[in-house]
């Protein structure tokens, strides 16, 4: 993966910065996350639209972009492309008749199903140096820092 | 930080997803970062940037974009940035005529220190639900994480 000959030497500081591994790790999860999507021509960002499209919830875009911590234009662009393919549908919010709200269709579920089992592959694949109690550990450590009490 | 109620339901398949909490926990971290590097005209990759050419490594920008996991050309943007503000120097790289090294001016090392000591505090408290013990094993899984052997 990486060649430790181009790390540059001494940024003692950056590999203790959480805020650095953080970017860093995650840019690496994206780039195996989005390789092993590709075939569904799907992307780590529209696979987690697709997710809570899925869920049953009725979620809004809004409710969308603050869980993904993506911006509302952002959202908006990933859900025409999703709905463009035919994997989710927008339907008005029964709470909110300005609004919609984002639901899978059923080609969104069943595409969800097979690009799940590949979003795991990868990411075994990425967390490869560690145990299966490591992983653990690290999401639900991960999971504290993404959603503070 | 977060409002439960907006969480949508049920969205079970990405709490549990490594790739999704990397890139949430990612994105409170940058936000928090680049808040904290504001009044120093920096942001959390301009920061990583000014890090790594105060190493003393002489740096090349490939070897930067290789390191923060960033396309070559978001580097250029980058160090130009950094050089105008007169935090970095490109210099001839000695291994490579064609190529540049990127050194921190003594301007820039004295706003590094400063901003270090923000960002550190940034994430501290982003990190506010973790023991000591916790972060330091957070930091450990991300190193390993984001520096697969």
């Amino acid at each position: 993966m990486t060649n430790p000959a181009v790390q540059p030497q001494g940024s003692q500081a950056l590999i203790d910065d959480m805020s650095f591994l953080l970017a860093r790790a995650s840019a690496l999860s994206n780039a195996a996350g989005n390789a092993a999507l590709a075939e569904f021509g799907l992307k780590v960002r529209s696979y987690s639209v697709l997710e809570l499209a899925a869920v049953g919830g009725r979620t809004s875009q809004r409710e969308i972009a603050e869980f993904l911590r993506l911006d509302p234009s952002q959202v908006v662009v990933l859900v025409d492309k999703l709905q463009r393919a035919k994997l989710v549908d927008r339907e008005p919010d029964q709470r909110d008749r300005r609004a919609n709200v984002i639901v899978a269709t059923a080609l969104g579920r069943e595409t969800l199903e097979k690009a799940r089992t590949r979003v795991r592959a990868a990411a075994d694949s990425l967390h490869g140096d560690l145990s299966a109690s490591e992983r653990a550990t690290l999401t639900d450590l991960l999971r504290r820092t993404a959603f503070p009490s």
